[in-house]
């Protein structure tokens, strides 16, 4: 699979110099967004997480602007896609301390993937690689992601994705999603100031139910409470709301939360798709 | 400051595709190596390190021949520069997940840094970044370097190097260096199983000081002990031995440790500068 298009610093050259900080310490940020009709879905919602992000990484300043010209010109014509946006701290030679205030940019479209998550629910297995805390780093969706890499090593072709603890056994997410657990009436989702990325679907959910009236909650899951509880699903900008058939330990049914939210969020984020 | 030469996959042109997984995971580890009289000094103890780091990450394997033509051939007319290594695995398209045991390698030779270490010693601060405790990747100099970017935004002018802990408050190394202390009569290094990067150069200290007869002890270490400490320096395999001066809360003096190492390991690694 290679992506279909590029604007890197707003040329279509797919190439970069080595010594972007990007492949140099992973010092940037990254987005990975729904592209429906031609348009980024949920795009705002990307741009504020990436201004969250450079702030906190003390990034000079993200030019929304420029990004929403370059990633609109990238999306116009795909029907259904995936558009990567990275940003990361120039480069100003070897070290690890940077004091460019420019940001570099790489935007590319990809295909949409052609193995979809089945509308039955996936197959999800536990991880054995745990996610370290760091609540300096905990929730930016930033570009140092050798424990996902590590993570979806363990997948195989059987399991669609992986939950995954932190060093103490707490649940934070799957390897590409965040989770939700329905438990006596009300919806959790794990704290994610230890570890874990703050995905913008997430937040969205969130949102969402609580507009439907729906309670949520924000805490610290234990395996255990995602063993006993009434539904698991997952959540991301491509699958929107995918629901969990199994872990290895027990089934789960379609629930009602997860029923309710996919109606009007969809499985694909703010539109319907075939 | 910019690069003199650079090999790219074994070309002179220093770009890289931007779906390398460098920069969209840091799915890759590096070396810094000195370069003395066209040599890149300690090399085999550097590519040993590679090889572990490698297997540690399921790379594929280290051409070790490979690496050590295109690192003899950037430093043969090099008195005194530094050797940059990169490994990475090669993209195998869009997702965390990597299938292929290809490596892409990226060497390049950079100008000697014209700030050196002083010889009375250098000013170190604490770093309020912490170290995530993650065995997964512990020792590795892996490319996720997003904590030692952060830290080393807190150096400032006025300290040379900041110390870290790690998020349980042990002290485990500096931004860029390891860390010893004397103390009763041994030498003393920080565990590095659940955080930082085993430096070529702190092994080859702690050989070269168990030949000269000396005790040397790896063990957790309190910011207490450091502060108690008979002497304390720092290693890397640019620097060598560099004696600390102060910390805020102390001065410290030219120990017997560092006296005895500096005579035989030198202050550049191997061999001697002007």
């Amino acid at each position: 699979m290679t992506f279909l298009r590029c604007l890197v610093n707003g040329q279509s050259d797919p190439r970069v110099e080595f010594t972007n900080r990007g492949l140099q310490y992973g010092d940037g940020l990254f987005e990975t967004v729904a592209v429906g009709n031609g348009e980024p879905l949920l795009w705002n919602n990307h741009l504020d997480r990436l201004a969250d992000g450079a702030a906190r990484l003390g990034l000079g300043p993200i030019d929304r602007a420029l990004l929403t010209m370059e990633a609109r010109d990238l999306a116009v014509d795909a029907r259904h896609a995936i558009l990567k946006v990275i940003v990361m701290r120039a480069s100003s030679g070897r070290g690890y301390r940077g004091s460019s205030q420019a940001v570099d940019r790489v935007l590319s479209l990809w295909p949409w993937p052609q193995r979809q998550v089945s509308d039955k629910g996936v197959d999800v297995r536990w991880c054995e690689t745990r996610l370290a805390r760091q609540p300096r780093l905990a929730g930016l969706k930033h570009l140092n992601r050798l424990e996902q890499v590590l993570a979806q090593q363990e997948l195989g072709d059987r399991f669609a994705e992986g939950l995954m603890q932190d060093t103490e056994g707490w649940v934070v997410e799957a390897t590409m999603s965040n989770l939700f657990i329905g438990e006596n009436g009300a919806l959790v989702t794990p704290c994610l100031d230890q570890a874990g990325i703050a995905g913008v679907m997430r937040a969205r959910v969130m949102m969402h139910a609580q507009d439907l009236g729906i309670e949520v909650r924000v805490e610290p899951l234990s395996r255990e409470r995602i063993l006993a509880a009434d539904e698991l699903f997952l959540t991301n900008s491509l699958i929107g709301v995918g629901v969990v058939r199994t872990l290895p330990e027990r089934d789960y049914c379609l629930g009602p939360f997860a029923k309710e939210l996919t109606k009007t969020l969809g499985r694909y984020g703010d539109v319907a798709f075939p």
